[in-house]
């Protein structure tokens, strides 16, 4: 047992680490686009959760994904899914956002879509097949993104062993996973690169880490564990989030840079540099608000004042993911999708497992 | 000595401090219109910083407000300017703000303002006054806000043996204020209530508590101590901020339901009540972005639509104050102003003393 161990060993750490199964409670989020099969089963092998992004797969592409992570660990690991609001098809509204996007194809000398189509669809649109899906694979633990599953689900799953965990950004939904019947709550702060969890996003708070997990230790109408999420990158910020009242907590920007990413090179480049420091939310490049490294997929798709004709969630990032190839076509990035927090100037790029061991042991070295 | 007292004894929270000449480095922040020479001196009293913010002040008033503020205490307090750039006047902005506030009086039934005029001067723009009055009435900690003072005015006042602090809310800030020499860095993340100190508002991060402190324990380019500020309401709050790298920790929503405070009944009632769950922030109540308790002032004076013909900070100022006055004399609070940060639920009524005792006392408790 290390030093860490026996920090984690305490309290609430140590019964959410026996909730979830693992040795550390600590949670290395799921990233579509950045978390792999192979990432995931690094952090669990490490006696931490690895995370699986699942969010934008459909039922085969999810049970492919599970099976491929099962492959590589028999720890438990996080299958993540989105339940957002089912997406409104309105064709005056995706022609409009195809208009708006055009000089930007034009820019690249490439086709301009004639449509947009979702590129995938909400758990909730297809939440029989999917549970049935999980029903059979047996994920160790599920965690929801964007709102909640239907209460029956979640006992459907707990039925069959399942662990679930939902992401929440407020007292509010705090509330609502709880009544949902969850077994913890991920409390996703401001500073948290990628897309925000707030189930509405036309009421987003906007709560920073510091005041969330308070806020959600405090009123949190249950004894529900908090595991916080959003500008963690190193012991310090572990500790910091445990002494606030989290039980345990979830990093994402910290395993970017790990080997076993599926991060490109400039993506990794760029969280080295000093564009790190400068991270801003944007509800146009997908539909809705998320946190990443800014270039121009920040300053051309426009932010509040294209908003009454953008598009439902997740159709305006069919757009941006086919700008993102035709540019990088021509050799842009600055249209690449790069999703991060604002505590990106502190990631570290070494494997999985020695960043999970180096984690562990600075919580126990931090004072 | 308290155990609290053990715990701010050691290392860069001793130097900040010695640096401030007390014995716990909590400062009470200053809130123009919330705290008064009788805040700051029963939390200087106590041992900890207390604050004014004259930043609304002209000279005059502003040594009235120190001198006050000596006369109940022996103990170091500091004083807050404002160091925004200068107020642009643009009769077409005042009045096209005036057409758009025009339905709220109206809703009143009172009479519109024929004009705006800035209700009070940036501290660049009498800078020679203003330091002329300091160095004669030496206030022991002298702290800037929106900005820096000349790198000359910071020299003259260490000369007279007056500590320095500049509020900052990103690394680029922060760099700036190391290089006008300052003493330390009051890092006010996201989460805090009340204007927020961003240099230019265009620019603004939004970087959380969390993140903002360790960027600048990683990133600042001298050792210069870090105050963190910002959701923190508690002793758990000091001991995260203390872990993440602060060397002390500054407190506004905290002191806000102390009896010393200025705060009306209506204000103590909001912070009390669940409305304590739902700060925004906005540029159009004064011109520069604030966060506070929500109510009309933050839906009805609109958002990023209204900015193309916003005037220059403070000048909406004006108008928003005349409105929260004609309000309220016909029985409505919609329109009063009520800063406060994402932690406000915490806040807790207790004389400023025994605040500075309690959060001394939990540090301590906190593992």
């Amino acid at each position: 047992m290390t030093a860490g161990d026996r920090w984690f060993s305490r309290g609430g750490a140590a019964a959410l680490a026996h909730t979830l199964r693992v040795r550390i409670p600590i949670i290395q989020a799921p990233m579509v686009g950045v978390s792999t099969p192979q990432l995931a089963a690094a952090v669990s092998n490490a006696g931490a959760l690895g995370s699986i992004g699942v969010g934008a797969s459909d039922v085969d592409a999810a049970r492919t994904e599970i099976q491929a992570t099962r492959s590589l660990t028999g720890k438990p690991f996080n299958a993540n899914f989105f339940c957002h609001e089912p997406t409104t098809v309105n064709g005056e509204r995706e022609r409009a956002w195809i208009a708006h996007m055009t000089p930007l194809f034009r820019e690249f000398d490439a086709d301009v879509p004639s449509s947009l189509a979702s590129p995938y669809r909400s758990f909730l649109d297809v939440c029989d097949a999917m549970s049935a899906m999980l029903l059979q694979e047996k994920p160790p633990v599920v965690s929801f993104h964007f709102g909640l599953p239907p209460k029956s689900t979640v006992a459907a799953l707990r039925g069959a062993g399942i662990v679930t965990l939902a992401c929440v950004t407020s007292p509010r939904e705090a509330a609502l996973a709880v009544e949902c019947d969850v077994d913890a709550l991920v409390a996703q702060g401001y500073e948290a690169g990628g897309h925000r969890g707030v189930f509405d996003p036309s009421r987003d708070q906007q709560i920073g880490t510091l005041a969330l997990v308070q806020l959600l230790a405090k009123t949190s109408p249950s004894t529900l564990p908090i595991i916080a999420a959003g500008g963690i990158m190193n012991g310090h910020g572990i500790k910091a989030a445990l002494t606030l009242g989290a039980a345990g907590v979830q990093l994402g920007t910290a395993f970017i840079l790990c080997p076993e990413s599926a991060a490109d090179r400039h993506f990794r480049d760029g969280l080295l540099s000093d564009r790190a420091y400068d991270t801003r939310v944007s509800a146009a490049i997908s539909g809705r608000p998320a946190r990443g490294l800014v270039n121009r997929i920040f300053s051309d798709l426009g932010g509040g004042a294209v908003e009454p004709f953008m598009p439902s969630y997740p159709i305006p990032y069919a757009g941006t993911k086919a700008l993102g190839r035709v540019a990088k076509a021509k050799g842009s990035t600055e249209f690449a999708v790069q999703w991060a927090g604002q505590s990106a100037p502190l990631a570290r790029a070494m494997p999985a497992a020695q960043l999970v061991e180096t984690l562990v042991h600075e919580v126990d070295m931090v004072e």
